[in-house]
């Protein structure tokens, strides 16, 4: 679920530009353009590999010629010591392409790594782990790729491609229901519906509504449990989300009492970077 | 330390067509054109604060007459509850702003904190923590602002900036001395030169080379004393880096041994976001 | 459902550079740079306005004082001879601006006055008119704003937007149910799945499925009406999209079978330009 | 007269992303990677092609290996039924590239179809068809093509390089006369010039001047003739285009006049897409 | 006949970006923010000024307030000591924009100081001194315009603005007479058409074609007079242009065989930068 | 010490883009597309040659077939007649790309060429000649490659990249020291600190600061003679450079006087282009 690979590369080529500056002066000076070396990455810490399309293309744009191969299947769990990938070219291009190829890597990765840890917990539930908005300005279409790699699923990515109604929204209308009603004037048929709500009050007003999804934001487990079963007996097309302060300890918990989705930013915003790294 | 204002927007434009696509479908059907608000951001965690003045561009940009006020320090320690900034403006640009503004001072603060509490362990100490080229693609900027704001020091941010002889150089061209002769011949009058020593015979080689720094990269304690003691006596100009490895446990006694610098990518690569909400 | 301005500018600018190329070498050498002027936008055809936000950008963007009036409803109807706007600014920057401005406006006007008439047709009916991905290149957020404007609805606007299964997908995969049980699995939760169906027997495999939409291809009108009523029986949350030749004549009587939404192109691939002059 | 491939391509892949966002899901989803497909490409309506370079290029971005063959001279009349192309390659390419081949095709084709009709009425005389600079945004140089392929002329495609004086012009100045000695100083040596003339008196003003090209605008054909007439006696070199409300009707009667030129804006205003289908 | 600021703009951006790098470390370490000053631009050396628009432009992108006083009339002769303009702004602001600047106008005034003493020595004669398309990559419209300003005459900006059929063009097709009639056929109506020739005979064949412009490419003065004499006597509306080696010395003896143009790329490729200080 | 190809093609396709606007006319409407030619670039007078490379891209963009022979030494003196290199690939595109292609490398090799002759000079002295921030706005990073080729050495290429403490710096900070102290708090440990001296004051105040240069700035060589022989006595590993009024006749005195560096603009503000051209 990659861009066609020429729209990546301009995203790869911008990474170069700004990690190159005009020059790789370390490597133009020292080493011979000719020569060949082979490359292989290592994995340093147990974890999820993510990215290695990404890889390949810094690799591939730095030297056309050059062979990458990957070792492992993404998205499954690998052991430190892993030998990730391989890639045989000019040595050049191999040290000048080596830290975005790598920075791309370990962060996806690690994201992708706490993804798979998170879902791990409800992986025989039919609940889903999914991601939010919070992501990094700029790489958004990259980190929902690694959520999905890790076993995750995606919200919406981007403020056109679904309407979310928020208490202020709500305010701003003056209550779910005007809010439903008005959005629905100028919507594409094809965009999706989601109402947040914080109390039993405003799940009642928002099921009438049968809209797509209904996020129960920062209830405690008692007032979900509740607003499932209303949900659940009385717009039973309508999804059910549950966001807010989820952790690796409530996830299976809030996962039990039969939401849809679980969403966090945490595969995100807690997430470190895979230690991978490159040798000769 | 951040690049001047028309610069950095072009930055922002990009960031709100990737996260708004062509419009927010639910603010643009909800809320009327006019109506104001005053939002506040609320501090959720502790930590430091960095990266204000984009989120200040974030809202200029979509509503030009709004007032932003900036109510902590960046750089200062921060607790929970605290008002980080105020809002003044149209109710749809804030709305369709926050998570743009957010995103980015959320991620910046969290790298921000990492480094203030590394930096913190050492701060009596002559020596001063630096980050390296393991950095978001795209934001490198920006990342390396943040380790400023929270107390540490920048190393290169570009392979054009600096040199960094490392093993596979060396191999190129067969030996210390011969790579910084070599690479001394194309160099930029202001271009620093560092190189990467495992051993004590590499360090050995390097002193009477009087380059600008010397990196003793993953040497256990004593080696590094021995390193930094001959180093100090036989070339007292040149700096002394120590890298790989570095932790909150060890970063002081690491320190303690007397090297000028001590680099790590945990500032970027080992922090969360720091978490930050908008209240209206 | 615009852009915010400074993300629309940078559209605006591009057109002004492929119009202008270095300079308006007939304006720049005969008109004195602080003369003023006063201008009007006379419609010369009768039809429905659209895009005036965008003129005024063109010309806002030559002359940031200049003070444009617009004195129509974008989306009602409008008779020739209708004062449209006023701008009232440098007249080097008003003759300058005017190409881009006015061609802009009238490509616009033509699609919004295209899908008044198309909509007019039903709009005593609960079927709604939707357009398709037939657009200009680069500019369908600008046609699909129009055709908002004109009283049509938006289907989706990317390929990553929403899920259509075309008879080419439902070969690679081998059936209609094959093909729905493995696009849902990487699917975000926000995005909505349509199947195009050509025969009553894949209306019958796409019903157990319950999918967002079902799309009913060059059907003739008894086929239609045979799977709507199936539709409606076993899948009462399935939406239906009557898709192929749908012209002026035969709209209505589509409409009347009860299908939800009547997509085509021809608001933007049948339509003229609608005729505005500007004077001064 | 394509602009070479490498700065076509930049446009192309603006306008993939325009289409697919991030990616195309249900292609991606559903189809095998490498499967292969053949798909044709079939002519729907009668008219002229225009624009397969364009479309080779969206496949070619796609699939690099991509066969794509042309079976029909750009610019030659086609019935319906006629295989226009074939494009062997990846199934997965084929689909995702679909839409912005056939949009960019079926677009030009219009257009070229719409130039071929009006350019047919006056074939056998010396009087050409022009066109003007009422075209899509972003996109005058392919319109301008298509406008070519069809059979016509055409105008100048930026304000940098022909002058054109027109009314305000004029009144800015006080004089034909005094304009065109003014333009004339600043003016390339390559740059020719036109006025727009409205009435006999204009006309004898402008021929003394012997300017490049005079436009008899919006005159009914009584006068004309006389402008034709005095023009052709008194500066022969001057050419004669005649423009304003042009229509298939009265287009021959026209040029029958001796007009050198008829331009209008038709071509681009007043064509449909020409209808093609892509099949595999 | 600079382009609009907004697209003037972009270009100055990119030259901030270039010069600045992330940030102006000196001036940004060590002037406060609103700290205020005034400064001057003193000429150095004997000249004409040209590009104070684009030093103003980058001024006011990094101190919106700042006051930009120009002080001279661009394309007069000005003499060391001179103040050109000056700036009141903020002192970082100055310090920072200062380099790109004066790297404008520094360039473009030397080029307008050639273009000016060159066009003196024929400034009694009709004969005009045009330039080429040999001019700085990315910054032909600046360099034309520094011509224009020193009181010289553009030639064509574009490859696709005019038509120079020179050696390998009609060796591709066979005569001067072949090619002029091909390229003829697909030519815009405004589109002038110039043949280069280095013989008689080749001029011969050239006069019947009645084209816009003969160039006379690097033929000895004897050769020239015979020409101007035989293309004056038979296309009378026809220019003639010299074209190779022109220097100061010989301009004017050229001028006076009575040639209408004579172009050479002395303006760009033969000059120094103007010099020029600026002061506090 | 070129940027990477793909790097480099981005700024190729934008001059490419600048000269050609959407098509070269001339060569489109004449040379069949198949035909092929051989070319040949000749030197017409005597220097050395820089920028090959970047020919190589021009051809290689509008040719990927074509064969480009380099026949020279970038950096070695060549005389006039020297066959440069051979160029073998479509006439089209040979003749397309040409004045891109010459344009660099003609202006590269003046700069090459002038550099050549000033380090001439001063090629069996210890001191190096040092180019500045006065270079073309855009191409920059070409004009300090030629500076390189041409035997000088590269001053700071970004206001990031170095610290420059000027006049008003200290002016704004009260005294060198204090502006030295105050710069290093928010340095990168790879940034060299640079002071600006006009007196010998200036300098007794750098000395004992040990920065890392001080700049001789338009001193008398008696002045300078003295300031060195301090510098070299207190403050060993500080390096001198000598800036102001450098010119072919006092470059050696001022180098025989023991500087590290001579800095000027000259190479690229005093540079005239190398005169070549092409053959078939």
């Amino acid at each position: 679920m990659l861009p066609p690979l020429p729209l990546l590369d301009r995203f790869v080529l911008d990474w170069l530009a700004e990690d190159i500056g005009f020059t790789d002066r370390t490597t133009q000076s020292l080493v011979w353009q000719n020569e060949q070396s082979l490359a292989r990455w290592i994995l340093k810490a147990p974890g999820v590999i993510c990215g290695l399309t990404i890889a390949e293309r810094v690799f591939h744009l730095l030297d056309p010629a050059c062979q990458f191969k990957s070792l492992v299947k993404e998205g499954e769990w690998q052991n430190p010591g892993k030998v990730i990938c391989t890639i045989e070219g000019k040595t050049a291009a191999l040290l000048t392409a080596e830290r975005v190829a790598l920075n791309n890597v370990m962060r996806l990765s690690g994201i992708s790594t706490t993804t798979y840890i998170l879902a791990d917990q409800i992986k025989d539930l039919p609940t889903q782990l999914v991601d939010t908005r919070k992501t990094t300005p700029g790489l958004r279409f990259l980190e929902k790729y690694a959520v999905l790699v890790g076993g995750g699923k995606n919200h919406r990515s981007r403020l056109d491609e679904a309407v979310m109604i928020k208490d202020n929204h709500i305010q701003a209308v003056g209550s779910i229901t005007a809010a439903v009603h008005q959005v629905r004037r100028y919507l594409p048929i094809t965009t999706t519906i989601e109402v947040e709500t914080e109390t039993i009050e405003q799940v009642k007003e928002a099921i009438p509504l049968h809209i797509d999804i209904i996020m129960l934001d920062n209830m405690d487990q008692q007032t979900m449990k509740e607003a499932i079963s209303m949900i659940r007996r009385q717009s039973p097309h309508t999804k059910i989300e549950a966001s807010g302060n989820i952790t690796i300890d409530n996830i299976r918990s809030v996962a039990e009492l039969g939401v849809d989705y679980i969403s966090t930013s945490a595969m995100v915003t807690r997430s470190g970077w895979l230690d991978i790294s490159m040798r000769f």
